[in-house]
């Protein structure tokens, strides 16, 4: 069984919007069975919608469009939708209604014609109710293929697959299992990786493909299975991890989560042994804090952070003291090790880790060279930092620094399992 | 001229990867004037690629292909170009001593077979330099069309799209001026915007375009617009917006920046002015603080922030008297007021913004309903608060409260211009 998703919107095609919605559809419909064989992006154009929509029924069993269902006169995918089924389009009641009710529940203004049109769907669709936004979700069928518009907000497009789409089409469809193991591991080049596991690669059954996926600071390894016995595949998998296992036994640090979150796995596991977290950033200026408490739960091990950005607010809100930075210079290890300690007392956690460095594109307060990073983990038993040079690009040197305070995190934590 | 941008890979037909590529080429092709008409993301399968080549060839001007260039198996898509021009691969000389160098200095490690490999190179194609990665560009002609093949890694593509392709497409091809202005409005629903400025958008010239691009808390209004006169064509859009501007008064906030981030619209000013900033986070974990320092010259006006997630560390690290949280409970106008006042003082900065709120999904360390946030702003005058509902969804609770603070900074540092 095999999806097509076509995005629409202009704001797609100037690069002005990064599509978000694809990979969470994808994700979603891979999990019930059915592979995405393609992704298309096109513009609000109803020729080239019309055309995208006849290349994918040729191609796929399932279309999903999502985007240009708004109230305004850019939004053009209903009535093109119309056009490609024959169709004309109807006023809704229980759509009417919903509209009608957030309307006077969240907009309080008077409901204009625009709104009410929201309500016109094609006569052959089936409705898919929007209880978090104004456009309806639609479902229509044409022969054994299934065409599915949604609407372009990632909120609204979320519930209506969570909630309405998964559902029917694991109803309409009998698909296979389909699983993915992504094994998570650092300090090894791709192509060194390769080299070390070659024969294993080599070996592997023709049904299970292994894909390599270089990130900043560590290598995923993804293995896909598919199959009707989910046991069978999930056994066929596990017995091939079970094999590749030994070959990097010490560059492993565990399994990527659902949605490719490091950050979770330190988490868990912080929360399973009992352990408190702090934080103190410079250079990554929050990115860090930020990235544990994107996930609920967080108050269960994350006591907070600080971001000292200024080198006086070192001095004013991590006490380090003037002369320890006078003297090593504001990136150094010892003001990085100083942060860590100083935060990990403030927040009365059991673990800290803290960075400091230059992400560029010009030096600061300290001479370091662009690129320089010192990140810093502390516990009650010690301190302990590391140098990094990582480069001269300011988003890859944050991104960097972000990894490496991870891994140095995990390595921490997981290190007397 | 248009362009179709292909990106490979089976981790985004499985939703593991985000493909944020697409986006950056596409606002680098629009500022020179080619427009993009479709994105299509496809598999690493040689079948399915050698189509996606075939049916961009006959739609579009130039193609533009990211990713299947490592050095794995998995890595098709240099064989698969060679075999669509009926070409063969041949070893280049200038990528190879490229590798070796890039190896010698950052790998030092044995160059494996594998990796000498990434120097062949379709007979046909020009090579386009990676300088900061082992996969080199290629860029190859049939009739008066032109292929692009770059590496998948952002920042190797990026590298080249900035350094060699767009260098050579402006060479190659006469192309229009594109101009888009987004312009920022605030506290406006996308129905009521556009039932306010009706009038004005129904005498728009046929050739100037507007988008309504609803986002959290805010619409974008984009006018686009193209010709080979660059200054007649920015002299019109801006006939246009000094029409609308009247009627949006009191909602326009300024202008998007070209990266879309409305931080950097404050920092200028905060730069401006002279003025400092400090961040105080209980349920945007971070967020606030990451965005500014995202941006390079933060240092000219950040002195820092606090993610004060636990109760306790309201307490102890912003002096929040105790008897405060528990009269009022931490989520509540008098906490984040105390937040903002706080650190204010702490970083001795001229204005401070803070958050408080439950961000769900369930009810933490106060009885606040999921969703309730209160926002405060601190200058050395004074201090004041909102207080929010933003639903029941984490990730929308976050980005809605850290868009609102924003809003309200916005405010508070334009007030007096």
């Amino acid at each position: 069984m095999q999806a097509e998703i076509i995005t629409i919107g202009d704001e797609l095609l100037i690069g002005q919007v990064i599509d978000t919605n694809s990979a969470f559809i994808a994700k979603h419909l891979n999990k019930i069975g059915i592979s995405v064989y393609q992704i298309t992006s096109v513009q609000d154009d109803k020729v080239h919608i019309l055309k995208a929509l006849k290349d994918a029924e040729s191609n796929v069993d399932i279309i999903i469009l999502t985007g240009g269902l708004g109230p305004t006169k850019d939004d053009i995918t209903k009535k093109t939708i119309a056009e490609y089924f024959n169709d004309t389009l109807v006023q809704d009641i229980s759509v009417l209604e919903n509209i009608e009710s957030i309307w006077k529940q969240y907009v309080r203004q008077t409901l204009l014609q625009v709104n009410k049109d929201q309500a016109l769907v094609p006569s052959k669709a089936t409705v898919l109710m929007n209880t978090v936004g104004t456009a309806p979700g639609m479902w229509l069928e044409k022969e054994d293929k299934t065409f599915i518009s949604l609407p372009g907000v990632p909120f609204e497009m979320k519930a209506l697959i969570t909630n309405s789409v998964i559902p029917k089409l694991k109803d309409k469809y009998h698909c296979p299992f389909i699983l993915h193991k992504t094994l998570l591991v650092y300090g090894l080049g791709e192509s060194t990786l390769a080299a070390r596991i070659e024969t294993w690669e080599d070996a592997l059954p023709e049904h299970i493909k292994l894909a390599y996926l270089p990130s900043l600071g560590k290598m995923r390894l993804r293995l896909s299975s598919k199959g009707f016995d989910r046991k069978k595949v999930e056994e066929e998998v596990q017995q091939q991890i079970d094999k590749v296992l030994p070959l990097i036994k010490k560059e492993f640090f565990g399994y990527e989560d659902e949605d490719g979150n490091e950050e979770t796995v330190i988490a868990n596991q912080l929360t399973k042994i009992g352990k408190s977290l702090a934080i103190a950033e410079s250079c990554t200026g929050g990115k860090l804090a930020q990235l544990f408490t994107t996930h609920s739960g967080a108050s269960q091990y994350l006591k907070g952070g600080v971001v000292t950005y200024s080198t006086q607010s070192k001095i004013d809100v991590l006490n380090i003291p003037k002369d320890v930075i006078d003297a090593n210079s504001v990136v150094s290890a010892q003001v990085a090790e100083a942060m860590a300690q100083n935060v990990l007392k403030l927040y009365k956690s059991d673990i800290a880790v803290s960075t400091t460095g230059n992400a560029g594109p010009t030096k600061g307060d300290s001479n370091a060279e662009v690129g320089t990073v010192f990140i810093a983990i502390a516990t009650k038993i010690g301190v302990y930092s590391e140098e990094f040079n990582f480069g001269n690009n300011r988003a890859r040197v944050i991104n960097k620094a972000v990894n490496k305070a991870l891994e140095m995190l995990q390595k921490e934590i997981f290190k007397n399992r």
